[in-house]
């Protein structure tokens, strides 16, 4: 049974898209510990994340890094972390989170609630910050 | 002034080590979320994580690969996660955390107290793990 990230992948189920390329594609994390709070995910069904092929793991901070430059750009934090947990969905991922403090990647804090529009207004805002450094 | 970091690299301040590279130090965080819990910091000093090159981006999860499969080997736990923050030391740095569950990486909460002994037992356990993959 496909994850959830390969239907986001997919276009099967709708996503806050922010960035993607051969390897892999980066969404709004639609229960965001911060508005801003992006998800990349491997276009490769493994669930640990140092399972991952190599060729990937090589990539995958250099794909983050333009997106982590957006988002600090546009989202008000001192910088953005990273937290790669994998405890609930089987298809291995990373998070990036813009923080002011370490309990902003508290994980066992509720999440924000977002309306669609304040999701579509932040992605916006990313998504030109992310073309704007081309 | 040199960071903490560099003066652990530099063997100014003992560490208990796991592994190291030409580009990378590994190293049991002395205030442990868990036991096991490690550092991987690059040797450059560089504040802010995706300000470190490229180059160095390139190969950190790669050098990362094998300590977390030692530590997941020789720790109990689910598996091991990443975190990402430096709101602290302004020398960039990776924390690998063995976790079961999203509280092990809560950094808000009290961090454990180990003895000298136990920090040295684990990281005899996570080398003597890492050099039986080769």
């Amino acid at each position: 049974m496909m994850t959830i990230f390969s239907k986001i992948i997919k276009g099967e189920i709708p996503s806050y898209k922010i960035a993607e390329n051969d390897q892999f594609f980066a969404f709004l994390d639609i229960n965001p510990m911060m508005p801003g709070h992006t998800l990349i995910v491997p276009k490769v069904e493994i669930d640990r994340f140092f399972d991952v092929p190599d060729v990937f793991l090589q990539n995958w901070l250099a794909f983050a890094k333009p997106i982590a430059r957006a988002i600090e750009a546009v989202v008000p934090c001192d910088r953005v972390g990273i937290t790669v947990m994998g405890l609930e969905v089987p298809h291995a991922h990373m998070h990036l989170v813009p923080i002011n403090s370490a309990d902003d990647v508290n994980f066992t804090r509720p999440k924000l609630k977002m309306e669609p529009a304040a999701f579509i207004a932040v992605q916006e805002k990313i998504v030109e910050a992310l073309n704007s450094q081309v």
